[in-house]
């Protein structure tokens, strides 16, 4: 069994964690952190997990995380970093659900979260944890820098076009949606209830903190100079992600060729699906489960592709691609305790 | 493996059956019924089940039902006691997700159903599947007619009063909120997105068919009178189920005892949550799962109980109750494939 | 012109006074108060009032509200009678949104609020302000105590068959359903859209502030001792309240007959729409209006009378409600600049 | 007054132009035809106008309309094609709200809508209804085609830049988002609360009608060829329409220059507003009135511009533009009967 840890167990990836974790069958849950609610147990603060879960909370200081196997960090950015050091040199695997070791360019880190980032030895081997691009890395890897929730769907719905060529890397837009609960649990005016139904509103517009993530690891994947504009909004709804992505095609290529691409580039993936060209896919068909699905579209048989491309974004987005990542860790198949069927209707 | 045939899977509580049967570890999935949509893949109506469900569907003659060893139901009134017949002679069990078998009163469901009761040798054998109630009759039962989504929060609630003799079993008023889904999938106005969203209304508040089927069922655990008022309300939510029930306390107990009496009546119960005095179960802590929670208040120390009573409307209050007494008809363990962590946030 | 001022504007109340008050043809908007948000232009806070709004809002020592006519308190409890004293000096009338001028009973007032009433002297003066009871009292009153929303639903569903006296007044029950936004402008996280969307659950069941101020009211009607059961629940909407309310009828009394003691009762109020027996009033029928509409029930023509009441909670449930009675205080018509149609869908 | 006739006020159009003619101060609604709700109260199908449209449905023998000045057509297409002639032959001037009178171009009506144009005499003296773009024509026109919901919205975030002449016609992207009700009220499975609430989805991706009616007009502005890229969107919401639009800049440009542009544009329109550069203007800001809002982003300081437009798609995006169009045929102040302020929350 692996021993598990989660600081920052209060929040929505953190509770996340718990509903995927709780029936993982390799998984022990050891401990969960929180300064504020030591001693509670889980289960009161969510009753979701009543009979599920039966750890409390305890302070950092009691928790003995250097007990464990794995740490996650459920945590704001900036936490991850002050720990890691100290928990890898006791021989235990981190993975950050934040952005402390998303972004190997400390500049960027540094300009969009506005902190110094206090542990680039760390960041120097930490691996960008999405399994479907990465997995070999991840595989060998002491620390995991967890994609975002948008950068997970913006990098597979173009990846396989920028691995081809078939596309102008320097003109991708990227428009999303994304549920509320993206925005985590904070008590914000914002994202009350009476505040965030019934409408609907794009935010960030001018610049958002996925775009330098994003960019960074496409250009992994081409020669090309990746330019992408990013245009995040919030959807009334609690989960569920969905990005429409446009990219010119710069060769001749037929609708097929297209499909083909990406059957191919996801063939062996169980959490990728790639659906018949021309569907819709729907956010709720991945709800609280590991899927991404995406489809194509060429309107009008032009010179541009809509890629289509839905997700759970505290799942695949969140929770459930950091135990993805931590199933490679370890050596187990990939999909041990994330084969959740979507919860429909 | 148990061989398992769906008639009528193109509903709600159709699908619900297939998220619960496809990761059911003892059951086979072989036939499903539909006669509008013969041929077509489960998968390509219900995309969350693409990768999960690969069977498709049949049109009735095809489908072989009577080489399953059990048949569930998921069907408007009236075509389950059409077909229970033959597959009862062929030796398949039958599990009535819909109303043909729930009420032994046949004047009362012709009278609340329209219809005319075609198989009453069978409902005569047919036991009432609420497992918390009834365990041991299902155990052995060829026929199931499983509770309506209101009947089992309001029997599970008055059940552990009643039985005790300590409430006035002639004043009982449950007043109950169900999520559109228990509506059905349906083309309908009335549920309509734009009709019943950001909205809230009663419905059937002058009779509605669950009150003669509680009625009946409450009847058995006491030799007063039983008298129900029963008020429905449409929620704008998915899923979920809540019933506030008032009850006349007609004895001197004190507040100790009557949590006593429900953490005794269901300290067995996987699937029953009594949470702590005072408490107020929200909808979404069982979403998703088999879970119903209640708690008891009693406002002014008076002499009127309140029980509030939650579950999702399709899981404990349809399919998932439908598959744990399939799992004591066929001598499994009753949680068998119905571990699910409510989904939350 | 009747010279208004607003503290507090920046909350649901306030921001609905404002929506009402912008097209009130006999008002002027003079101040707003807002110790944080001084000098802000309302239509900065609320792009909804671009272009109808024009004043900005002001610190309290800046607002000179003792040259209005009227002055709104839509601020928390405890704020109104701290200034009404200097205003009512001033010549000002006073209208509270809040709770400090509704109960009588001071002793209630601080057991339920937690603050000592400091102002007693205009509190024996003070006028409950719902004009379908207490028109008469309105009309020459200097300070108003607006109802609460659950109030509203509960006496004038009530007071009809309390007022005739055929119905037990010592068994009343309230089963009573908000939306979201009665709970406020607060950064709290039971009120995020990710904890209280797509979810139903009861709160302050064992005991709510309303109870009392209720009882105080409906005990004037009648000289039987009220008793009162009420228990509120947050429905998944933005605005709307339905409240569910049962009586035991102590007379023979024939269902056309109730039908035309609540007509007859509201025969003459514009805003009081008494629909026919058996209806099934939607909370979205009275969206953003100042309607009330109810319906009667008579379930199995027992001694049960179901009486089933819905309102906008931010209209006539508050801001509406309070220009009422401003129009009563200033001799308008009842129904200026309160004539809006309910938005539906 | 102006005696109003409504074809077909069953839809939410319908409902919409009742709420907001039945307090417009010039309109006498005179008839009302359904050809099924013959004689039905029309408050009685939607409670939500009790007490403010006294009249009934009838069918259309009897209604009487060629006694109308003007008949509004709140029909699916081609009803209005068929009935036209005769009302403008009695001196009838005629709104219609589907799409009969939009498209000059049959050859693209027949192909989008796959019914044949019966009336092209008509279509020919049509004017297309959007006042800001053609306020002159509108006001001597007999026959209106109110413009699509989408089509508004693009066509004021287009405008100001076309006819500048700073944007590549040829390269526009417009991602669009729209709230359920633009489905209409037809009872279809798809547009069910349990299927489009908690979700998001995009459909008709590969082509849509709304694409040729917005070209044909965006043509009007400028001589290059103009190609649209438009992606539709379903939003788990009623009300509301959202288009988030991409441009890319052929010259070099201030962003001050493009806010004056779009400042100067609009400056003396009701219904259009232009806020501060950089803005996020959500829908629930122009929620139950005609105001449409937009907003200009640079990100990046590039060469791609995003314009951020919002309505109501049932107020500006539909009947509230249909009664601004009579406003301007009748000779009124166009903001007549339409300056309700925005609901929120």
């Amino acid at each position: 069994m692996i021993k598990v840890g989660i600081v920052g167990g209060t929040g929505y990836t953190g509770v996340e964690l718990l509903r995927i974790l709780s029936t993982h069958p390799e998984v022990e849950l050891t401990a969960i952190t929180s300064r504020k609610e030591d001693g509670l147990p889980v289960a009161d603060m969510y009753p979701s997990l009543r009979g599920k879960v039966g750890i409390a909370f305890s302070s950092p200081d009691k928790a003995r995380l250097t007990d464990c196997d794995v740490v996650f960090f459920a945590t704001p950015h900036g936490v991850a970093m002050a720990q890691a050091p100290e928990l890898l040199a006791a021989g235990v695997k981190v993975i950050d659900l934040a952005a402390d070791f998303r972004l190997q360019d400390v500049a960027q880190f540094e300009k969009w979260y506005g902190i110094p980032h206090t542990c680039q030895e760390v960041l120097k081997e930490a691996v960008y944890g999405l399994p479907e691009l990465n997995r070999d890395a991840i595989k060998t890897a002491r620390v995991i820098g967890n994609p975002g929730c948008y950068p997970t769907t913006m990098q597979l719905g173009f990846a396989p076009l920028l691995k081809a060529g078939v596309i102008d890397a320097g003109s991708l837009i990227a428009d999303c949606k994304s549920g509320v609960s993206g925005a985590g649990r904070k008590a914000e005016i914002g994202i009350l209830f009476s505040e965030s139904s019934d409408t609907f509103k794009a935010y960030g517009v001018s610049g958002h903190r996925h775009t330098p993530e994003t960019t960074e690891q496409l250009q992994r994947l081409t020669a090309e100079p990746v330019e992408l504009l990013f245009t995040p909004h919030l959807v009334p709804m609690i989960r569920g992600m969905h990005s429409t992505l446009y990219a010119k095609l710069k060769t001749d290529i037929s609708n097929e060729a297209l499909q083909a691409l990406f059957e191919d580039a996801y063939k062996d993936e169980e959490f990728v699906d790639v659906m018949p060209f021309g569907s819709h896919p729907e956010t709720r068909s991945t709800r609280a489960s590991n899927m991404l699905r995406l489809a194509l579209h060429r309107p009008g048989n032009g010179k541009t592709l809509v890629i289509l491309v839905v997700q759970d974004n505290l799942v695949k987005g969140a929770s459930g691609q950091a135990v993805q990542c931590m199933n490679l860790m370890f050596g187990l198949a990939e999909n041990t305790g994330l084969q959740h069927v979507p919860v429909m209707p």
